[in-house]
């Protein structure tokens, strides 16, 4: 078929921590094909880990680890300098922990996602990204690996022959380098859900996105990153889900279809 | 043939914690068929956890998952009243910690044993005993449960199909009802070597232990627990390991050949 | 003046960690003449800590460090076989990091009063007791120690010269001997607010508790605890406080004047 | 008198965790005026602390707090990046806590002195440098802040008011722009004690070091880093105590003879 289009929509998940609450995870489970689970680090515990995977396994969603930096104060968002062998150890623990609840599900674990700090030094810093794909390779050479779009996490996972992800985002705006507008400026976030949906569905149709200085650069979209946290993110999980049926757009990644085909959501 | 004896040797390794260095792996690792890696609650992080699992496989160790209540600065020896689900989730999440470094190289975990406090609480707790036994089981019922002889940790293991190790303590007293004398109680420890290893040869050859109370008491040694730090920990290892070579006790657990069979020790 | 009644209100608050949100301390304050922040090791961060200083401060609210077992992911509600030297160091560590704040604040502690698992065993272990109180006393022995109403630490900061503060529950049922109602019973709680004011009133006046059994037992009440998470919790604490007014109580502790003077509740 | 020179010698106490041991501190403290004691973030627990600051106060030797990030993994080594705010905080948390055993123990804390990565972060990021003085200053601005000799942070301290210590080490080369030698580098290190000793006697006597690249840098000595760590730690402060007496130099900060006046060391 000439115009079929497919993309995976992933959000992370499973952020609670003991009695701290965060994030609506059954509200946005219906509406994605991926969930990326936090590994205990920079969120997550066993309790709430062993949760979200039933809840994931119960949607048919698919389950990804989500490991981050030591850090649970700073919700592994404050960069650390940390060394290569450090990140890959720490993948390599946080995988191995999620793993052993999936497995004790019987389940079976899809993808690996860095988090916060981690997903943005391997975005751009070789020797970490080539540590983490390293990691997720040696626990499992069939996981496939999510990464910012052509960054060098993407890269290094290519490099070692892993199935990898390139990820966009439907709520940041990008430059004409196709990076992602920082944060600390003022249209870093596009507030507008139509407009984040518009977005999405270009980079998936067209491969394009309008950067902030008015051109089309060229933008890889095998995933779309989708929050979790705050009061419209169910809404909007709902109205990308949507967006998608009208569209054509297949949710699923690649081939995967074991993973999402139980998938349940309406 | 008629009296062919054999046991296994385990010690607790993997205790340091990032600059904090605790015990003396390599200088244990010759004369032991086992060891139980801390997994990073009450001691160990994932980056002594991978060099303990490199350590532990060039010597053909065997390799056991050690995990701890959430406790490092009590390193995991004061009980605290955790949840039957509480158990079950820190066992799997550190079971599965350790197995990815395992896995990632190359190898694999043959057995899980308690930590300390969490050890001490499913020796005389069933519903602990029960949800540790679980989580072993779920995780992967090939592995051997490691607990104190007799005890509900072992009977859970055996009520789940799991094989097991019955635990006995080369440098601790017995009382008459075959529990262990309390630590605080003055004569808990057995401090001259030679009646240590004389101790463990008769539990091991003739199922029997001398109690304080001057009685013989039945008692099932399928591993003996040594101690991997204080200065004479690796003199005792070695004492022990050449005790069982002039007894003619094969150094193994059951029939785990695979496992043992590369122990380069002499 | 015969019949002048007096009551302190107390709630737990600070116990906010990073991005994980607990609680609505600023809906609460208004009400309360008492704020016990959490110090760090069940709740609080050193960021949360400031903050519910400058906010208790701004109310003119009484400030009373909060600390607790070192259990972030049980939120010090698991108790722990610490030792009496241990609840030294941790209550003396955690006193003086909130006293900090308060300081470069420009302002003053008021009291201490331990949380969860750390409370429920000072209320019945002497030695624990002991030790907390030693801990408040030699940081600052004008520090008013906060305990349940008759308990072991109440005794124990009697036995040092300290102040104390007898602490009674409002929504909470009592037995015939004067202690709680487990939680683990169906009838612990008292979930209407009128029965739940009721009850406090007469703790307040009468100095008496119907209890479980159906009679009256004698108990103290210098502060009443109310419970700052939960939907209705501010509803319920200006409904006390409205109780207070029409039943003509003080609110305040003792003759602490400095402290709450400036309390704009209204 | 016109040649009197004095300086202090500080060393980083209390490193201790749990059942992890570092350090050699009853060793060292006979022979330095000041120690920088952990305060439970990077190092050092709650019963460590106090039993250090009963160490120091038994030899009369000045006790700091020495605060660091909260990474005890990374030993405080690892950069993260936090915001002034957030420095501020954890510093203010620190100092409290350690000020609270101090207070305990009827002493009083001399000075202040940031450890590892915050320390590194302080010396060059005026923002932090900032923050950092201004939590000392806020909660008792007759602290002393150690930091390196002409750093950001020792700018900032001046700028409030604050009494500093420009710090230098005994065992590290030098920059002809006044920098240490990056770690990294091959010659960061003077392993030969006399050398190490001569380049401290030149520091303090004629305010010269002799750089790497042998020209004569300014350099202000009040006080001169020992470290506490190593076999030959206690050797070395012996060592450069001798040395001390050998030279006319007065172990002493400025005048703050308060504080080293019963230093019993011989």
């Amino acid at each position: 078929m000439l115009n079929h289009y497919s993309a995976d929509l992933n959000c992370d998940m499973g952020e609670s921590f003991g009695a701290f609450r965060i994030g609506n995870d059954e509200a946005i489970l219906p509406f994605v094909s991926a969930a990326n689970i936090a590994c205990g680090f920079h969120a997550g515990d066993p309790t709430v880990m062993k949760k979200t995977v039933r809840l994931a396994m119960n949607r048919g969603v698919a389950i990804g680890a989500h490991p981050g930096l030591p850090d649970l104060q700073g919700f592994g968002r404050r960069e650390m300098a940390i060394s290569a062998e450090e990140a890959y150890d720490m993948v390599v623990y946080q995988i191995g922990a999620l793993a052993a609840f999936v497995k004790a599900e019987g389940g079976r674990m899809q993808h690996v996602k860095p988090h916060g700090a981690l997903y943005n030094m391997a975005a751009v810093n070789k020797g970490l990204a080539t540590a983490i794909a390293e990691a997720v390779y040696r626990v499992d050479p069939g996981l496939i690996l999510y990464g910012l779009s052509g960054s060098e996490l993407i890269l290094a996972g290519e490099a070692l022959g892993l199935q990898v992800a390139n990820e966009v985002f439907a709520d940041r705006t990008y430059q004409q380098d196709g990076t992602l507008t920082s944060r600390r400026a003022a249209n870093a976030l596009i507030t507008d859900h139509r407009l984040a949906i518009a977005q999405v569905i270009r980079m998936i149709k067209e491969g394009l996105v309008l950067s902030e200085q008015g051109t089309l650069v060229k933008i890889k979209a095998d995933t779309v990153c989708i929050h979790g946290d705050g009061s419209s993110a169910a809404a909007f999980a709902k109205g990308i889900h949507a967006a998608f049926q009208e569209e054509g757009i297949t949710l699923s990644l690649f081939n995967n279809k074991d993973f999402t085909a139980n998938n349940s959501a309406e």
